[in-house]
């Protein structure tokens, strides 16, 4: 069986790593041959929206799947005619647009940030006084990594804003003095088993994931989100995996996000679970069964952004794997992480803080 | 960093899984492009013991190491002037001879079969009157998975073992009625740093290995086996994996021999320890400090021989992992492997006891 991808980045070398062991075939399309899958498997080049590209892929695939959710739906809806597609459209198409993603949750009963729809000046004025200050503005399309985003404080803010964003359909939000981050992620298979990974504490600085704590022992939230998770799973027939991220405010659930893909938040999965939530995308996508998401021991995860350091003061820890997508060095940019696994939680914030020291010492480990 | 591989069958394909993610890329010499490394990685082909295709593999890599250890001697010292060969070529050398291992295990004082050298039709006849019935004949050369041996059981069998195997070097050994065989595996860094593996207990059919459970927890035996291990390693000045394979009678180790390279009794460590031993091979070969060889758990590792059963079955279980190396089948071949994982050896052996009635019901678990 060949698996066909969309996205040849780090997501999609992962999701080949774990997926050559089970006997499958990959193939890529990406806009470079310069990707990190491509060391690892076929990558056919041009833009991810050439029908002519993406339907070479679903012929020579079994299945395709996507490593980066902003496909376009259509070029994708063609391309899914010729083969099987998983995730399933629908839920690659509402998770591209802040709109629908929302109208999503809400419909679900999964507690989200209060939003108004902003499609012109008029309307971001409206949605300023309706929501109130502070609040976010942000682009329906194409963000991540905090960008497309702009926070207004005050009123003197709407005019920025509105210049550095206005040109397409936005979104405004209020502003939530969240405490912590979260985020959960399961897998469903094609005859409709579910299975959830243990919740994730996430840290960020300037909007990129530097850390994730796995699993964050709060059994009540962990409840409520595998809940959530279920419902979205359900509610879209989906196939594959699915990462819903929140905002923690005073205890409660607040969803941000969902990405119809692996997830940075997730990859302490490869050593830390039973199975790896790339090999329960590939599992799922493929028709297996799913395996195991229960954690074995207490993981870290620490993403490695804008440079790579010598791995070899790492790697003499025990517990610590490392992960270099082979990517150019760039300011910002995701080019690996580590993971340090742990017996005790107590071990394995000991040994997280001596990695986070020589990597992002201005990260505080407390809320 | 880019390592060169002789050989690129399953061994070399589970090394370049496990090296990808440490950032190096990889690159293989084999006999034909239809291996299991071809999915993962250029392949150059040719006969393994061509100076000029050895050369290329020289020159294009940082250092070759090798995943099959009969490669010609002196092609492997020619391509080794080029760049850095791991293993030691000594230690390719001594294992290819059945001969040369005998005298490094009595050198070592690694307690082995009593043994004669063979080369002629009278040789045989002193041997057996020396080792004495029953005996095994052995080529010195070239055997595996009990190919190119002969049992004597009666000064009858002579004739027979003679005309079988009489044209190459041979060598006699007592035959050891064993309770069960282990093996033992360990790494060595190029700073002389050792990691070992908990001890593997084997279980072959029809001289193929089908099964391991591992840690096998004998601590005298494991102790003892380090120690042998150990010195092996040192006295080659080894880099990289090394295994021991061993009888197991009346409470002593007899060695039986040994491999320069990762071997098929080690293949739980991939889920089944905190760092495989394929990603030691690579950390060692590439300078890298080597990662923590304790157990995670209790493995059990089953051969997937001559077919690949559909693999839905046993991924139902948790704990199981599946490893089809994407090889045609053909009777006797080694096909994949399925490894399961558990808390304790008392779920594990309920475990592989449910996974062997579908695959190798005449298995005994017990000696």
């Amino acid at each position: 069986m060949t698996i066909g991808i969309v996205g040849a980045g780090q997501l999609g070398q992962m999701l080949a790593l774990a997926g050559y062991p089970l006997g499958f075939d990959f193939l890529f399309v990406d806009r470079s041959a310069e990707v990190p899958a491509a060391r690892i498997a076929p990558v056919l080049t041009g833009e991810l929206n050439d029908p002519a590209l993406l339907g070479e892929l679903a012929r020579r695939s079994d299945v395709i799947s996507i490593d980066w959710e902003n496909v376009d739906v259509a070029a994708l809806a063609r391309a899914a005619r010729d083969t099987r597609l998983a995730p399933p459209l629908r839920a690659v198409a509402v998770a591209q647009d802040r709109l629908s993603e929302k109208k999503a949750f809400v419909k679900l009963s999964i507690p989200t940030t209060r939003y108004d729809a902003v499609d012109d000046r008029a309307g971001l004025e409206r949605a300023v006084t309706r929501i109130g200050l502070p609040g976010i503005l942000k682009t329906r399309r194409l963000g991540y990594d905090g960008k497309g985003q702009q926070v207004l404080r005050s009123a003197a803010d709407v005019d920025r804003a509105w210049d550095s964003l206005g040109k397409v359909p936005l979104l405004y939000e209020e502003f939530v003095p969240f405490d912590y981050e979260v985020s959960i992620i399961g897998a469903r298979s094609r005859s409709g088993a579910v299975a959830i990974y243990p919740l994730n504490r996430n840290y960020h600085l300037d909007g990129i994931l530097r850390l994730t704590l796995a699993p964050w022992a709060v059994p009540r939230l962990a409840r409520i989100a595998a809940g959530h998770l279920r419902r979205v799973l359900e509610a879209f027939n989906y196939v594959g995996v699915l990462t819903i991220e929140y905002f923690v405010h005073r205890g409660r659930l607040i969803a941000n996000e969902m990405a119809p893909r692996v997830h940075n938040s997730g990859h302490w999965t490869i050593e830390g679970a039973v199975t790896s939530q790339f090999e329960n995308h590939v599992r799922a996508i493929a028709g297996l069964p799913l395996g195991d998401p229960s954690a074995r021991g207490h993981s870290a995860m620490i993403n490695l952004i804008g440079t790579v350091p010598k791995p070899d003061r790492f790697l003499r820890e025990s517990g610590v794997h490392w992960h270099d997508y082979g990517k150019e060095p760039r300011k910002g940019r995701k080019l690996g992480h580590c993971t340090l696994v742990e017996q005790s939680a107590v071990r394995r914030n000991i040994g997280v803080r001596r990695l986070l020291a020589g990597l992002y010492p201005q990260l505080p480990l407390k809320p």
